[in-house]
């Protein structure tokens, strides 16, 4: 029996891709030994080179704190199997649980900054935070800067998803416990 | 034979929801009787109430002018038939060509800012231009405030998304020809 890697690492370059499609995101973030993870459906990539990351994360957060304190944070994009997860985290405040423990959360600290890399995710984009305290403060809106980039190679490869029928995909909250998961792939040819 | 119409209006408390999934979108914009439209994968809702949207808008676009003048644009989203559309409108300039024209794209002017809202769009956004001129010049992006929002209700009534299997759905940009459709709906329960 030969282990499949589940992270491996994607060029910077083409690290846009792994956001491009909008799927919601975790985002993770560790301070002074306390680990925390939230859900975010408003993210999206910023730029290619070097590629950067915007993402919404409110002041009721635990999660703020801990990326103002730590200047760093993890946007990893679940798949179906973890949307009940990613409602759970989404909804529970680190304040009042240790979500990692209360879930049975395995992650692995992002080799860049340490920001948690949770297992069983498709994608991660490991980012240090950008300050621009007049934004984050009047939009809730922070900007990262992406040093480390990884994927599961069972569905991204060589800079492309590959999300086949019946295997794993990336999702993309509605409301409430309602989501979407990421369609078929199709290629259109440019309009002459 | 009835008319079914294909804009109705969205209560703006729901606005956000047409974005929420993350689907690739074309931004419209017009000033002194130049209209324009362009691509984006980059944008996502910043706030419910009042609903707001962020969006990057590189500074090569005729588009960012226009908006920057009218102080407006609307976000639509396409379906899958306007996939080539999208991609073409994505990679023309408005300075060198009349999109509309050549594509042949019907649009109505939006009622609180004349913004054109584009015929065969699932959904619109029209939008106020919150100025941000440091965020503007160093990162692209634009914000806006939801002051006018518009679904078809083929695929999105009373708040809720139905895109059905064979019918109309959202697309979600990748980068080349290639898109991913908006998948299957499912609903989870958070984990106890």
């Amino acid at each position: 029996m030969t282990m499949q890697p589940t992270r491996v690492p994607v060029d910077l370059a083409k690290a846009y891709r792994l956001l491009n499609h909008g799927p919601t995101v975790m985002v993770s973030s560790v301070h002074a030994g306390k680990a925390n993870v939230m859900s975010a459906a408003w993210s999206m990539p910023l730029d290619f080179a070097p590629p950067k990351v915007a993402v919404v994360i409110d002041k009721s957060t635990f999660t703020r704190g801990l990326i103002e304190a730590s200047g760093a944070f993890v946007l990893a994009v679940p798949s179906r199997e973890l949307a009940a997860l990613t409602l759970a985290v989404g909804s529970e405040s680190g304040r009042e649980i240790d979500k990692f423990a209360a879930h049975g959360i395995a992650w692995a600290p992002g080799e860049h900054t340490g920001a948690p890399l949770i297992d069983g995710c498709l994608a991660w984009l490991e980012c240090r935070l950008i300050p621009e305290p007049h934004i984050q403060q009047a939009y809730d809106l922070f900007l990262g800067e992406v040093v480390g980039a990884w994927a599961d190679p069972a569905v991204f490869t060589d800079g492309h998803w590959h999300m086949e029928e019946g295997g794993k995909r990336s999702i993309h909250y509605v409301a409430g416990g309602h989501f979407m998961e990421t369609g078929a792939a199709f290629e259109v040819t440019k309009l002459g």
